[in-house]
């Protein structure tokens, strides 16, 4: 048995609940090495206290479940089958013990909790495994790491794929689909995320997308990217110059440097995650720019890009050896410019350790 | 007010219901034109039976919400608040009437529920959107079709990007890139799902990934493979032969050519979606292959890929004009060869109405 599941089973026995449900891909991915998106159709995760777990999949997926070295039961339906029907079946048919349920509670639907309850009459949901699976992700293993550092050297790549790209005139979607162009034809499979490039004063909107601005020079561009590693994924951005620099743009870079650098080398093990975003954001207040500093100052990543912690105000989790997030301050003056520069990095006893190491020094792409 | 509001606001008021909380964003991306998926964050359309409808979104996306020209209240909140305190009060301000809601059932999680009520305590959950949201979404606009068209206009352009990067000795995520790089020059925001292609026996798998397979001469190449035009999806799959075609591999190919054809041909306002897939089962059944098609046959699509009808056997939803949804069965022999045919329509009182024009006849690529 994998020591994760184990980890569920004992929590379960503490609590003396007798079933885990998981419902996430994400956990499942986690728990399992199993890394599919069902979309509309059911996939679950089903741990035991007292018996063996088993996995319910799509038809089409059981193959695939298999080849990813699962030893236990793992079960199909096909689409014009009542799923959840055959699920409560093989439930019953594995254990003799289902009343007492634990659930994701973040992730599961009042329509499917209904569902699994009238296939299911007898059971009750009375835990929530939110808390102990996003503990368990929260806390990355020195193999999840090694992962997280091959996706991080990855996205150094992939940056300099964009850069070569900028030329007077071009598109963003032309820069994001060069870059990534260039990232897929050296076998890596996947981005983590939609490559963002922004270029000028589109920048300053940190939740636009990729689209039709030309770069001109005199622009900044802004490029947040991030890519897949045997499951785990980068997450960074760089803003570099094109052409020429000015006086301006120059300053707002550095005062975004300047707050990233010190939450990244400031950051130590038994701060909160609100003490961290503190530091960065009292850099930009100082210097005259708190209000375009509109967002939290990072977020988790390691099988998915975004999960705990959440790095941001008010949020009172001590930060612990082995968490990883993303450092990623920005400065956005709407109709003018937009500045993110992000590594994101696993916590270790002594600070910070960075997945990405490509230069934060303002640079001119000529 | 838009007529899509209004339609909720008849439906609850005939339902005796006060407010409909929308939570998915292909629903609000629907309802209003504002496409953005939020995450983790909150974002909700609130459509109150009395009232004017409100938007509560992430402080970022104010900005982008009214730029969607959308005329009623936007509220945002930041990271560090509690945006759902935040979104009650707002919801008070703009309403006296606010018990009887409906919910999307199959979008908004326990965990989230339990928060709206803690917020709100003297609501309650009467209704469900699921129905009415489905059954708007279900029957396209002429405006809607129109996108649509040019979607598929666009895929059909992309198909061929594909098709000349088919070299002996690339992989498949080296086409893939290839042809998203192609179709993005050509200034296409996006493609509305990771681009797969499958050579030989991957091929035979209809839910693996595109990955580093390479090609050689005499394998089919599977391409599956959707764009967007303003936020309307196309989807179609074509399967070709590289270098040279066996008796073998034609025989496969022809099976489900007859097969999509027949369906694509005899599809009718008035039949079921179980008959539908019925029609393209019983061609393969007949040749012999009907434990290698393992998928039913289309699911619907508009502004996402994956919505209803339901093309499957036991679905006894009736067609009507206005639907728009895939037709794609498909062969997968394991460890030998895979084919599948897609095309997406829409439904008109005369029958299909294709979005995508790209010859189906088996193409041999030198």
């Amino acid at each position: 048995m994998s020591s994760k599941i184990n980890q569920v089973q004992q929590w379960l026995n503490t609590n003396q609940l007798d079933v885990a449900y998981f419902s996430d891909f994400h956990s499942i991915s986690y728990l399992t090495g199993f890394e599919s998106d069902p979309i509309e159709r059911i996939l679950a995760l089903v741990v035991f206290a007292q018996d063996d777990p088993i996995i319910f999949a799509p038809a089409l997926e059981v193959e695939a479940v298999k080849s990813t070295g699962w030893q236990f039961p793992v079960y199909g339906y096909q689409d014009h089958e009542n799923g959840w029907q055959i699920l409560a079946n093989h439930i019953k048919e594995n254990t003799n013990h289902l009343t007492h349920w634990a659930i994701e509670s973040e992730q599961l639907t009042l329509a499917r909790a209904e569902l699994i309850k009238s296939a299911l009459p007898e059971i009750k949901f009375e835990g929530d495994l939110t808390e102990i699976i996003q503990n368990m992700r929260l806390h990355k293993s020195d193999d999840e790491i090694k992962k997280m550092h091959l996706a991080g050297d990855d996205a150094d790549l992939a940056f300099e794929a964009g850069f070569a790209a900028l030329q007077t005139g071009t598109t963003e979607l032309s820069v994001a689909a060069s870059l990534e162009f260039e990232t897929k034809k050296r076998g890596i499979p996947g981005m983590s995320f939609e490559t963002l490039v922004q270029f000028g004063a589109h920048a300053a909107d940190p939740h636009g997308a990729t689209g039709l601005t030309e770069l001109k020079k005199g622009d900044m561009a802004l490029f947040d990217l991030g890519t897949i590693h045997d499951g785990y994924v980068s997450d960074a951005t760089r803003t570099v110059a094109f052409g020429n620099v000015s006086d301006h743009q120059r300053d707002v870079y550095q005062v975004v440097l300047e707050a990233q650098l010190a939450a990244q080398s400031q950051v130590k093990p038994g701060m909160t995650a609100s003490e961290l975003d503190g530091i960065a954001r009292d850099v930009i207040t100082k210097a005259g720019y708190g209000e375009y500093f509109v967002h939290r100052l990072g977020h988790g990543l390691g099988s998915s890009v975004h999960e705990f912690p959440q790095i941001m105000g008010g949020n009172d989790l001590v930060l612990e050896p082995g968490m990883a997030f993303s450092i990623e301050p920005g400065i956005y003056i709407p109709g003018d410019m937009g500045v993110r520069i992000e590594d994101s990095i696993v916590l270790t006893e002594s600070g910070a350790d960075s997945f990405t190491h490509l230069s934060k020094d303002l640079r001119i792409i000529d």
